[in-house]
């Protein structure tokens, strides 16, 4: 799949386009990620994309032209199933959401920044709003990176291990159980004795009983859904 | 304040401390973001920290012992008001979460990654787990690298425009109005007249009604906190 964002701080995303599973999908051909700075299409001599808000409230706004220009461009050069806006009252992105665009061929990720973006644009242009979260970012960067890696570590092959992608929490409605690693005993705290058992189907249902339990007790939200 | 970041992949959380909010934040002397390296602590000698998991499953767990030793050598540098995990199962990030952070004045964030931690440290070290959303992401740098961003920028002084954060969306447990910028027709799309009129009272009116609406319409479960 192909993945176009689009920021005014570009050097704020490519780091992590680069790196960790992101960067090791797109060397697999799994993934591909442009990332397009929004001010090589401002039609200003300064290269500036914002203004003043109508008014008079405070922050800065992203106008529409740029903007306009840049979404108009690329989808000259390849159909998208979705141009996505992030922002803070947008639908909540969720594993199932990650999951499902996951699925599709070309996305747009427009990152917000300063006080938003021209509200004619979310009118006309942007197909779904999401945001990661109850909370205030700087801008859009970093939820267009949360949602690049949500996405892109669910494409088959892009994690090296299958299973442990599957186990994760969410994926079925429940959180992980609780992992250990060795040594056994550090400075007296143990490993559960079960795990240390080597008996598998035992242990396979004490993961599942603890997933269960823990689910219950912190995300009870989760057993309903 | 002061945030101490731990993480196996320092290089991925780096470029986010020196540059928008948080690079200026840390500039101005607002706030002092350190990041560690994890393998420093490592006692391995191929500067590993991670090791399989007991019990079969698939997938990488971090050890006990450099993350202990990281954390104590930094409490014994100075107090630190939290020990956090970013983990999916833990408790919700949201915007009162980082204003009550914003007020600390030294925390830990432990990234997690591969698989999770060993979950000993959880019940023995770490303070507080905190989930950014209902999403599994291939590390905790981009979580860590998150809640940074949303606790630096309501620092007193953080943010040029004090007004600018006040009014942003879940500080009122309000949606933020639409905004809107130069020119007023854009394609034929045109600016609500209100918002031309240079009558201040009503333009706030106007606001604070659009807030209010697009919060019952988008996010009714605000309006009952």
């Amino acid at each position: 799949m192909r993945i176009d964002i689009i920021s005014v701080l570009p050097e704020l995303v490519e780091p992590f386009m680069q790196e960790s599973i992101v960067g090791r999908a797109q060397r697999r051909g799994l993934a591909e990620i442009h990332i397009h700075n929004l001010r090589d299409w401002s039609v200003r001599r300064d290269r500036r994309v914002d203004d003043y808000p109508y008014g008079g409230s405070a922050g800065m706004v992203l106008q529409c032209e740029p903007i306009d220009r840049c979404i108009t461009e690329l989808q000259g050069q390849r159909h998208y199933d979705e141009v996505i806006f992030t922002t803070p009252d947008g639908e909540q992105f969720s594993q199932p959401m990650a999951n499902e665009l996951s699925l599709k061929e070309n996305i747009i990720i427009l990152c917000g920044h300063y006080k938003g973006i021209d509200h004619r644009l979310r009118e006309h242009l942007i197909t779904r709003e999401v945001s990661i979260g109850d909370y205030v970012l700087t801008g859009g960067e970093l939820a267009a990176a949360v949602m690049a890696d949500a996405i892109v570590r669910v494409i088959p092959g892009a994690i090296g291990d299958e299973q442990s992608a599957l186990s994760d929490s969410f994926q079925d409605n429940l959180l992980a159980p609780p992992v250990y690693t060795r040594p056994a005993d550090y400075r007296g705290w143990r490993v559960p004795d079960i795990l240390l058992s080597g008996h598998e189907a035992n242990i396979r249902q004490w993961e599942l009983q603890q997933s269960m339990e823990r689910t219950a007790r912190l995300r009870p939200d989760l057993l309903k859904q």
